[in-house]
């Protein structure tokens, strides 16, 4: 868990569009907007878990919780519905210029996204090398046999090069990560395969 | 949201399988435990959204949350995967032992419901007449059907027998709601038809 990022996020309400540093966070959070205002999916950010401690009831409506502490997730970042299916992933960053240290995703994190699998979910993660300025995505499947193969401790970007798929930065959706899900899990369509590359 | 029982949460941790006086909450958390670990389907109940204000960082590893507030879920409490569909469903304690009031339920849960239904995930409701020690799961197309056409403000408990089903309480798992789900989403089969009761 990066708290930082969380924090700071206090302070981006206002979304500006031309502003090219955002979080990879706050371009998923603009997509799943876009997505949802316009009956594409419903997909969203789960709350960060948090133990509370004490609540001051003063205020009865509105209680005031004075002491608490961030909790692990046990899953990953976002969860929803799309054309029926059930759809999971987690979203990283990494500042790396030429491998993705799996310790960014937890033990945990990986047996959901298998478990989900199994169970008949779509499940994949999606990468930002901040310093490359590239996104790609990952698909679940192709993760947890990298994992279970290779036993390396990072995944390089060459791997997401040749096994992932590259997601473009648009004006909106902003990161149409269900374009590429349409690709590879429903065979897509020419339009849509004209739009995809796999570099 | 009713805060007292995220409270009471808290000082539940040990599990008490004799305990009658259980809340809904911890009776579906038991059951999404047991669907769990017995590979059946993934269910997790949200994470209550906190609007985080003030954090103390004097502890690195722990930072400690000084200011923080509820926020109203703009969703429902549980969702995940079954067999490869979407599951999504909000759950409801009442005390009433007639009628069901709608304002237990928020507008925008509601909208979500629907909004589910329309993108081929399953959603329903699940609700608790305490009083009665009876526990009811009801569709959200009959739910969001009963709202459109009736312009009632509560739900009388005659319809909750008529269209919703039962949930008996097992010893385990405590709630066996995906065995519904199995019958009126799936047409379920002879042996699971006979345990299940439309009364």
């Amino acid at each position: 868990m990066k708290y930082p990022n969380k924090i700071k996020k206090l302070h981006h309400n206002k979304i500006n569009y031309a502003n090219r540093g955002m979080t990879l966070e706050n371009d998923l959070n603009l997509t799943n907007s876009y997505y949802l205002e316009n009956n594409i999916a419903i997909i969203y950010k789960k709350a960060t878990p948090i133990q509370v401690v004490k609540i001051n009831y003063d205020n009865k409506r509105h209680p005031l919780i004075k002491e608490a502490y961030f909790q692990t997730p046990s899953t990953t970042d976002y969860n929803g519905v799309y054309r029926g299916q059930y759809i999971d992933f987690e979203a990283k960053e990494t500042k790396n210029k030429t491998s993705f240290p799996l310790t960014n995703i937890h033990k945990h994190q990986l047996n959901h996204i298998e478990k989900v699998i199994e169970h008949g979910g779509i499940s994949f993660i999606i990468v930002r090398w901040t310093t490359l300025n590239k996104t790609y995505l990952l698909k679940g499947e192709t993760l947890i046999s990298y994992i279970n193969n290779k036993k390396q401790k990072s995944i390089p970007l060459t791997f997401f090069k040749k096994e992932g798929y590259i997601i473009k930065e648009n004006y909106q959706p902003r990161l149409d990560y269900l374009k590429i899900i349409d690709l590879i899990y429903r065979g897509g369509n020419n339009e849509k395969n004209n739009t995809l590359s796999k570099k």
